[in-house]
């Protein structure tokens, strides 16, 4: 297959039933559960009775049709977790193939049960994607309470067939990735040919204001893209990226209106602060940015007219299917107006050849 | 005068001296005072002894002998607190203007003396600023707990003939700037004719990592300025400087290489998500930011790369002397030499006009 269009960062809604059929069978009772009432439908896990996320499944729909939650889970789009009905959905938006993202743990007080969620999970995906390997690419939810547990989970799901790893932020059990102990972790995604996936989130106690009303919501939106520069700053400056140069990171829904920004400042505070603060890093911060690290975007302009300061071979479009920002199904016609000016190949390899060359489709 | 560079940020180090001198009779005795001894001078405040901040004020120094702290008072450059000195560094740096922030309160657990510690500061900034009144042009720092507080203190330091109004990012006491109760700090700042002046600083709590090495260092200085679109976001998406249109904000020391991505990116998911969570901006957030945002930087090749895309009569040069970012003693070389492809209009907005008009000078 000659790719033209690969989305770099798309999603899954897994369906309710994953937990009763993927975790272990001692946590099986304590699965989720979907319960269908008068007022709608609801899922139900250790106590909490949940309204069904919506806004993780708006494509197709009017803006004016948004909202945060859904009735039922009838009004989501099938393509989230019916991979026949996804292939669909890809073929009417002329993507020919999608890294795919979303779903993850179960947040249980439990770490034996959140342990065991990450498993389920990646067991599900890697059955959810076997349904066209060279369409569906997954990546595995890596838990990272520790190396060893992190480590164990990646040769696992690598063996199932996974693409990567996605990791959080800043470690799950507290520290930093420049601790020592994690050291082990990017030698085996390296041997393992696996690039390491940060996905945005939520941005916790970092942020200033709840994201409750609509101005918390849409500020937690853009600095949440913002909050990515923190964690990849992290890795580049501490010479994570300088003592593996195999290692491949993406930072995965942050958007790259901003990375040009961050790496003109970065080499300017380092040329700077290099001697008393004593970072020994060999090379300026960009160095290693542009080295190492990928990016995706959904639609993005000011990334666009920067991409050449960027590096274009880091940079990857993705249509953030069926989520709220997503451009589906108007993805071929929209990149297409995107790059009229632009040179073909570099339009290729933003489209569809950086992400074929890093996941080696 | 005609003036063809401004600097729209630029800073004082008060000296020892200050609190002495103009602290309330009855807090005179609390003041700070210098220690000096073999190791070195220290400032004592309420038990606990500190070394002398020196990163802000290297200016001159090589990269190479720049360090957090100095020995000796004598080692900062005495522009920073004696207005001759001062005025003969920018006359050496072809500066003609400059708009004063640092310094500040006192940390004080005591919120009496903390509150007349703002009020020293502006006295003693009012004076300094007496010696070249066209040329020198102080921002009063506001004590925020309460509107009435801080409405009180833009009235005192307007009548004493300070040039705007320094905001936290945050109300000091808690809560958010869109409140009703400070719906009349507004109101004020639009009758004195000051703009409020939002300052980057520590991040604090939203940091991930505490900025004690190299890495957190660098990292947070980045952040920092990312932060800065947190609080003029909110500002905005608010309804704030809809409904104050003759209220002018200033994003101050933020820089502008990621100011272009915040326009489009709040504008893109204002029209996604502005219906369910009901925002009710009559234009999208973009055009406030350019009715009412001014934003000042030092050097900044990505955000003069984007500058009429954010907008070239809100976007201010400023030298941050004597700060370890500063361009002294070379800004009118480096500002001539970034500025050689622009129309020599825009380049005079940049460099001088922009700040010309809003401090009506």
């Amino acid at each position: 297959m000659e790719y033209q269009l690969i989305s770099a960062d798309s999603h899954v809604n897994p369906p309710p039933t994953i937990w009763r059929e993927y975790l272990g069978a001692e946590f099986r009772d304590r699965a989720p559960r979907l319960e269908s009432t008068d007022e709608g439908d609801f899922q139900v896990f250790e106590g909490r009775r949940t309204p069904l996320l919506g806004i993780n499944a708006m494509a197709g729909r009017r803006f004016e049709d948004y909202s945060l939650n859904v009735r039922r889970l009838s009004e989501q789009r099938p393509g989230g977790w019916d991979p026949a009905e996804r292939l669909k959905d890809q073929d009417l938006d002329g993507v020919q193939a999608e890294v795919l993202y979303g779903g993850g743990p179960l947040p249980s007080q439990d770490p034996a049960l959140r342990h065991a969620s990450f498993l389920a999970y990646n067991d599900w995906l890697a059955d959810f994607c076997s349904a066209a390997p060279r369409r569906l690419l997954g990546m595995a939810y890596i838990p990272c309470e520790s190396a060893e547990v992190a480590i164990a989970e990646v040769r696992r799901a690598a063996r199932k067939g996974l693409a990567g790893a996605v990791i959080p932020r800043f470690p799950h059990g507290g520290g930093n990735w420049f601790d020592p102990q994690w050291e082990p972790l990017w030698d085996t995604l390296v041997e393992v040919g696996w690039p390491a996936g940060v996905h945005v989130g939520g941005r916790g106690r970092e942020a200033a204001m709840p994201s409750t009303d609509s101005t918390g919501f849409l500020a937690d939106l853009l600095m949440s893209k913002f909050a990515m520069g923190e964690a990849i700053s992290i890795l580049v400056l501490s010479g994570i990226l300088e003592r593996h140069p195999q290692l491949r990171v993406i930072s995965v829904e942050g958007q790259i209106g901003w990375l040009s920004f961050a790496h003109y400042y970065l080499d300017h505070l380092w040329e700077r602060h290099r001697y008393w603060t004593r970072n020994n890093l060999k090379e300026r911060p960009s160095y290693y940015f542009k080295r190492q690290v990928y990016a995706t975007f959904m639609e993005d302009p000011v990334g666009l007219r920067e991409c050449h300061h960027i590096g274009v071979d880091r940079i990857m479009w993705s249509s953030d299917y069926p989520h709220s920002e997503t451009t589906w199904p108007r993805s071929k016609e929209l990149t297409e107006s995107w790059f009229k000016e632009f040179d073909a190949q570099d339009r290729l390899r933003i489209c569809a050849g950086n992400a074929q060359q890093l996941y080696n489709l």
